[in-house]
């Protein structure tokens, strides 16, 4: 039996010690200090690892940590939005993503060609420079191959990048697929579309990447679940695994709540009665920003994890 | 200057008076005033209606009011994701969901065979009916077509349908184009691969939709979206109407709050910033369940419209 | 077992059969069903309804509504915070507050005079006249007590307003006695303390009031509660019921969630667990803002009510 | 011009440099940097600090901390409700409180004598326990005194405490007032009611606790807010702090968020429509769950101030 214990502050503590604290604090902090703990199970079981995010946690500076932990074996599968990606591929070459306000005057943005994503602005010129970028890689890919699936373009696409703080390049370079099922839903799909009008066999399989996920993982693998938000991607990530058995372990990191019975707010709990989670299943539901409680969550499983020798130290 | 009103009840108290009084009250009741605007506004200017939603959305009884819309003419282009598709065809051949609980045991749903998606239940029997329904109608389609786009596939499947309750079928009938962005991510996806296995040749072209949601709409037309809830289904949408100059009216109805920088909580404010609404646009964004405030905003709506001779009765 | 149903439009329709067709759709309008249910059966077995809600509702046009369902006899006992009492003398003595919207620029309206509540505004001169109506009541109110418990302070207060529309003004000559656990916590607390300046022995007893409250009711009789919002007034209902074993009703109507421990998001359930609300209880949790659920399934249950002869008619 | 940088892990890293990776991350980890930041401000300015938050906070493991703050002298000003003072009380004669889950059964817990608050339990031994522990010290404070203020009482049972954990054992001998503005709502005010009972001239007068709200701070000494949760705590704050001229400085950490006109969620902005924040003040809300946001912004301040010696270590 837990009790509740004062949480105090010592000059100089570290982080694991922090987290070590919350744990037993209460509320969201006490899930905190659990959703910890499952993922070093995770790590220690061997499962395979997915994570999946949505776009705008690729806008923050949660892309250069998606790329170390690919780069520090934690993750065997991605799976997000496009949005996200092309994000990646802007940072990765040289765009700047501006810190702002929620409650910066929009309209005065627009007239600066500034677009805003919560607290948080990409400009137009980084859009058109993206254009540029993708317009030639896609003529480099489709000399190669002409049907093509999404997770074996992102990797084409990450094996081009130079960046190694870019999600697309660690995880080409580390054999982790990347999967995405909205391939279109962003600019990425507008310049694919575009590119398709003049190279009409150019086809973007994305019933041919159903393979690819399925046999990524098996029935007999322990298989765990990383979800950071909700839509589609933890969706894709939990079809996966129900049909092949469902997962082992889960951690769903979300803001939105399960009373409109929508995706993103659906909790570990719910996914038991899918048989998505195995009933006896290491599963936490986190309520709040990814951006702030994944890191928290993440470097103290590492802190844990390198201590066992499971991982690199970063 | 309007001010504050006191809401009282009246005994036999009609939707079109409430929603009325609601509109003077305060807080997310103005807002469902306003909202009821826009969208009468959006009518009587003949602007193209993008209504846009999350599968959720279809699983609960909102399911045939879109398929009224669509017959009353209110509705232009759809966008959704395939779990709603999924479930519109379940009900159309006969499948019952359950309305249960969202503290129910699941565990215990598990052991029976139900699934549960916030407070209802779809069991495991009516996905296996639909695998065999899916099954059949893809056979038939891919006699006529071998390269199809998903807007084509849900028209032709829509076709098959007899039940005048559903939205494909209504949809279909209509010409009113249904747009899926993440078309493997569900059972959907599961049986188009398995249909792919034992057929190489049928492609599910998501890039050739581009082009027809592109083209479904044009620059000079008055535009505009009523997305539910969030996530690649809204996002499609207002990419679409930005590519095309933006829309003239929005009406957001959505559970999750900006603070997250996620697209569920992005305000018709922000979009604004991108030049996804105009700046002069109509547009207002509601928080909270669409369940209980699409039907109230829409309805108010209806009932405006028809006394203006702008729709048929229902 | 009751199953999903498609809700549809019908030209005229009523909000009692909105209501109705709202309970099988799915998610929160499901459980506005069923708090709609809950209070048609407190009122059917005679409970004694404690209704509690906190400032901003009394800002809102719902102000009107409570005073309405006193008339009504719904209401047995009230509990509030002191800033919707103030609010409620103001509009009674001709006060109007402003509709504007939540991105309204603060420090314009600051300089203007007017402040903010969410959507709504009210003027800095409401507060200056509020100012002297207050301390002409209390200079009349002390010539008849010192030491006064704020429960007759309020049916003072309410027997010398002529607004029929104001909760105070129907409390009073109903009989029902309004309870405010943080009487000093606004504006009128100033005035008080002002007051007790020049009059030391002017005394408000909260204690005395707590005897009251513990009077209002009795362990034996059938109890039932309606929050609105959370806070002091809230767990103030709950306690004094809890003292008198318990709630056999209840209908929680909040747009916060129980992940933070918080008395404002704590579900019927919990209740429970404190004998709060006793476990077969008719006990109901309903997400979202209290603007327009409250009059969705208050009006609802009055509708019923009223055929079956239980409440005059509106 | 701040932009978006990518978080990374290194092995042992402390929480001071975790949190300046979060502030330009993006989201709320952005805002968790500037609530940092006014913090230090506030310190460095000898701004008088208002420390408030809601009972449930007591009841996790930042009561410890709380104490810590008032020791270190980061706190001028308490104000909270009644429910966490006697939970101090509770833990400072040896009540242990037990973390569970959100998902308890609720009825089996109330069978086993379990009360619920989020994922946290407190036993009905516990408030057995402390209905002694209260009578004794009321039987010896009213020997003193017949006429007392709410602070005058926590400040008497603080200095018969003996747990240095305690914030009213810290708050007495620090000479920081604890101010309480709903004394009764809570097993206190029970036993407050039950004591006068047989002792009529005993008086708890909240009005002249007004008195030394007003006299704690001065219209001319900077200010600031630290205000967790919502409620009558932090209204009661700037209230105080408004009559006396706004304040300098506000940290607002909610997980409410203001689309309901509440309190809890309303934000720094919308106070400065009322002048309770002045127009330049640096002003920051920051979305989540205090049990994490606030240790973690406190811990970093607390670091920093440390290092400039404006603080004892920790």
């Amino acid at each position: 039996m837990e009790v509740v214990k004062d949480i105090k502050w010592k000059k100089g503590v570290r982080l694991k010690d922090f987290v070590t604290q919350l744990a037993n604090t209460g509320y969201q902090a006490v899930e905190i200090g659990r959703a910890t703990d499952v993922i070093v199970k995770m790590k220690r079981d061997k499962a395979k690892i997915f994570v999946t995010f949505t776009s705008n946690m690729m806008t923050s500076g949660l892309r250069g940590f998606f790329a170390q932990l690919v780069k520090l074996k934690m993750v065997n599968v991605i799976i997000t939005t496009v949005g996200g990606i092309e994000e990646d591929i802007m940072r990765a070459t040289g765009e700047k993503f501006i810190i702002s306000s929620f409650n910066a005057d929009d309209v005065e943005l627009y007239e600066k060609g500034l677009n805003r994503i919560g607290n948080l602005l990409v400009s137009n010129d980084s859009y058109a420079r993206f254009e540029d970028t993708l317009t030639q890689m896609l003529k480099k890919i489709y000399e190669k191959k002409k049907r093509i699936k999404p997770s074996e373009l992102f990797k084409e696409i990450g094996c081009m990048l130079k960046d190694k703080d870019s999600l697309l390049y660690q995880a080409a370079r580390n054999n982790v697929p990347l999967f995405c099922p909205a391939v279109t839903d962003g600019a990425f799909g507008f310049h694919l579309f575009f590119f398709q009008q003049n190279h009409d066999d150019f086809i973007v399989d994305v019933v041919k990447d159903f393979n690819d996920m399925l046999t990524c993982t098996s029935y007999d693998e322990r298989k765990g679940i990383i979800a950071l938000g909700g839509g589609v991607s933890k969706h894709y990530a939990i079809l996966i695994t129900l049909i092949n058995g469902g997962f082992d372990y889960g951690v769903y990191i979300t803001s939105q709540t399960p009373y409109d019975g929508s995706m993103s707010g659906a909790t570990t709990d719910e996914a038991k009665s899918w048989g998505k989670i195995k009933d006896n299943a290491d599963a936490v539901t986190v309520i709040g920003d990814a951006t702030v409680y994944f890191p928290l969550v993440m470097m103290r499983a590492l802190e844990e994890l390198s201590e066992e020798g499971l991982i690199k130290n970063g």
